[in-house]
């Protein structure tokens, strides 16, 4: 099979592969629309994201959807022709943190395109079928890929416990900011503020419906959510830029008893944090890593058009322009890049 | 000012009472629009509601909203003009529950038209202002009353944890259902089935966007879903209906770890219950009363567009004819009358 | 190796088996101690529990300790001579159960003595090394035993949220009540009322530190908790009986607001049980199965010696016995059996 | 009455001032014992704590407990007789954070002792009822003076949500660490590590329980949890010290998917925080401020000798020796001073 692989540092290579075997509880699915995360962005670049250091060769793409061409003999409830999203984290099923239901947290998971771990830039994938997620026909495999990043931000709106009437403050506009709104407005924020520093992607924010954009290089956005708030702060703060001004400023902008999710990978690990404000406003600071149990919920939200993902989508590549569509997607207007596979 | 009085069983009389005065607390609000709930119903015909008799007169009426005229002098954040919503229970604010923010369990709360507490069909009410929950122009004085039977429906879905991606089973179709599929959308359900006895509220259920009726009098609600759901059944039921076989059925149809909240009034109080499925599906069975810090949320998704009331009020009469109102309000096929006041 | 097989109702019959061969992820434990439960008792005198139908030759017990003597090539953390109490049932850890954390609730869960799997009145047990808990030197393999029922009282308590300061009624005073008291107390439970109507296993409740007991016999129960409590209830209710009068009586012992927690298998499926009471209260109902995630915890608080579960074994009777143990577990003053098993 | 008031820096005066009338909700109680807590050294050295500026006369003293001697005309529950602690803080009780049951959070808290609200080192207080908690006959006063810190630690385990099994690491063992020991333990803490850079200190916490202690000049923090904890980490943590060292700690000695409480007081707002570890180990970090419902489980705990504090109590001083108590409560050996009044 056909195999975009990255060989070093800014360079893939197309090669020929072996079509992997299905285990008896896998399914064997033919690819065909995988998106282009920043961390593949990242690995690609730099070849290492913090501890994970690439050992080229490696297949980059985690964002996952295509048909299933063969089942395990195990496998029950999919069949070949049935379209599918991958979730792409599969754990031991065995350490504590897989019995607590928190299986994103489990130490010995694999996951698609994390060092050592090989990604779906690929013809086929074999995959336990238990994290492949049936699409139904109302949902494309382009939306099902982007069941990766919608996850995400469903997570972060789940750490953040977001309820009806709640006001959502966002902060950085890029795809997870961006699909963070979706999941806050799906789970009944009525109010969503988006930040950024790039009016750009703040105007793109309101045309997807954020009630209000604040441009923190012209507007100090504690103010601004003040203003808004009427004095009391957002109920809820999704922090989905990274960027360390951004983390310091979350806990001027929640409400006293309100939420902080941080999303967002930090540039630097150690950020000068007020913990007094913290403390005298008792805010609850919860980091929120991947997801877990988020891709059927995804699934529905899609088929139900309570969500839009395919508008975030700026350009659509084949596997053979791989390395186009990388340097498409380091443009800083870039917002999210799908290769696509031919059946 | 004129107020409308239950002088005895099924009937009303119009009488001339001296306007109240608000207290420090208070504001004095010009009614404009009341809601006939199924309670008013219930009293004006039997005189009582279990442990609940009247002691004639008294006053009905407890979906209220209308204009401010008047505000005490501690009260900040309202003023004469402004349109309010009114809570209508207001709890003792020192007990246990007030404490612990279940204000609503209050043993002392003064619940208006709940004897001996007068209630709403009235031109004048004096209430704490912190029970007045300003209405923005985008929400009207009909969907500010209509504050109250939403709230009992985002209070039932807080009560079974509504979050994105559930499928939700609502029993009875009656306003409080209606509205209980209102709020479970709202709150991220992307799958709502409506079940009921009368043909025509499932057509109206379905009209608002119920993914699949039941009509109980033809189908097996757990035949239909476990069809639905492929034999999983529903994440949470909502009890709206009071009937014992609806009640009894919840058990039936929700889902292994799922949550039934039970918010109709049974006709009978003691309903024959299979424990024995509660306890090997470890079934949370949650009872729903009234609401509690609803309103603010209720607004919220209001003024978003997030949920639809109005819809469900099929007329609206005059103070004047409040006792044809009443009739027509007890007719099958009615669903939410209203009582408008002039300025 | 030697093993006890309940080859037809009312009768076991010991019987050399193949010692069994650990797969790469097991561990083969030399069993030590196995308790007799309520279940092991049911089946041995009816052949069936509901739907669990005996095929005859099945072996009993799943409370159950002793010594690892092999270990699966995968297994890490365990070791030949290590003492470990089994968890055990051992569920598919690929449903959305299982994914939730939830894996108690799995459909195929394989559960010890549970119709078609063995149980552990056996010399050897193959089983999963994650299901299997290390007992540090301080906890016997009694106590090791003993962490199942003790899960099971863990759980109920969990399941009601039980904490520091609470008050709370245990309905039913064998082996479940008596743990679950512990388990209560554990948590933080500074008033523990327990009912029954057998006065001696009331008397052996005191003594074990219930702060009231209840003899419903003699006295009525929601009299004798709205005295105690000065009219408030229990903050929790863990029934543990499975007598109807005791289910029903739940919901009037329990305070506004407050959580039943159903642990004991009633007699009748149905029971009549006031919903009114549940709606009006808004009571917590919530059904206890099993547990998930407690044996960490069952060993750490024998370590600690925080619960005490020897004192509840009234006798003690070697695997050749089995029958006649069996016989004096079903006389009506007995607690808990436990047969051991020399190395 | 007698009064000691701060009437400089550094300086009691004692004064005649005029005992307190009840108004209709409240009781008159005569102090009887009344802890001296960090906040009170505070404001004596420094005539402030943050923005709160001390504008002199202040009554300082807010751990206080005493008896009844005359009880307004609407109090029910308490009688002239009774003994009572002290909640010190009273919340408007009609603000959102009131109704959420969050009145700690009330912005217009009437807190004692906090400028400009006077305190309980005084022969009489009029306090509100409801904020006044009976002592059963086994609780002291000084235990009743004791609620208030112990609060403290319960609230920090409530936001840690501490449980059966955990491990728990408090770090700082001053009076609020070592009341957060007794409060986990009370919550099921199996094992608890204390942590301090003062040996005798922590010596006292071994004394009282602790299972490790761990002086932080010498042994490094996370090293040490990392051997006790077989490399897992703390399930929780309650950081009790106020230094920016163990604040940042406390992210490296959390388990994944673990919970830190932050209840002490920073000496610098900003601490450099590793957020990159929060996300990636998806850590709730909590502030705990003060406390809300705790009393009521306090005093039963008390009453349940679940917990010690008599035992945190190192001097008894009279009122009139106010100014000598506060010398000596400064020295770094000192743990807990208390002023004690006669009837």
């Amino acid at each position: 099979m056909r195999t975009a692989v990255l060989a070093e540092p800014t360079h893939f290579e197309l090669e020929e592969r072996p079509r992997p075997s299905p285990g008896p509880d896998d399914v064997l699915v033919a690819i065909r629309d995988v998106g282009i995360c920043g961390s593949d962005i990242h690995y690609y670049e730099h070849g290492r994201i913090g501890d994970y250091v690439v050992d080229y060769p490696l297949v980059l793409g985690h964002e996952s959807a295509g048909e299933v061409v063969e089942a395990g003999e195990n496998v029950t409830g999919l069949e070949p022709g049935d379209r599918v999203a991958l979730e792409p984290g599969v754990p031991c099923r065995r350490c504590a943190h897989c019995k607590r239901g928190d299986y994103h947290l489990c130490e010995d998971v694999r996951f698609m395109a994390t060092p050592p771990h090989d990604g779906a830039f690929a013809e086929y994938v074999a995959w336990p079928a238990d994290f492949a997620y049936e699409l139904p026909e109302s949902v494309s495999t382009v939306e099902g890929a982007l069941c990766e990043p919608l996850s995400v931000g469903i997570h972060a709106c789940r750490r953040g416990n977001v309820g009806t009437g709640d006001t959502v403050l966002v902060t950085g506009a890029g795809p997870i900011g961006l699909l963070a709104m979706e999941a806050a407005r799906a789970a009944g924020a009525t109010d969503i503020v988006v930040s950024d520093v790039v009016g750009e992607k703040l105007d793109f924010a309101a045309e997807r419906g954020a009630d209000l954009t604040v441009d923190v290089t012209e507007t100090d956005l504690e103010t601004a959510i003040d203003e808004y708030t009427g004095g009391i702060g957002a109920d809820v703060v999704v922090e989905a830029s990274g960027a360390d001004p951004s983390i310091q400023s979350t806990v001027d902008a929640v409400r006293r008893g309100g939420t902080v999710v941080l999303v967002g990978l930090a540039d630097e690990a150690t950020v000068p944090f007020d913990v007094l404000e913290v403390i005298d406003n008792e805010i609850d600071v919860h980091g929120s890593f991947r997801y877990k149990n988020t891709y059927d919920a995804a699934v529905d939200l899609l088929a139900d058009d309570a969500v839009d993902v395919e508008g975030i989508v700026d350009f659509e590549s084949p596997l053979d322009d791989v390395e186009a569509a990388f340097q498409r997607a380091m443009e800083p207007t870039a917002i999210k890049g799908m290769i696509t596979l031919d059946s």
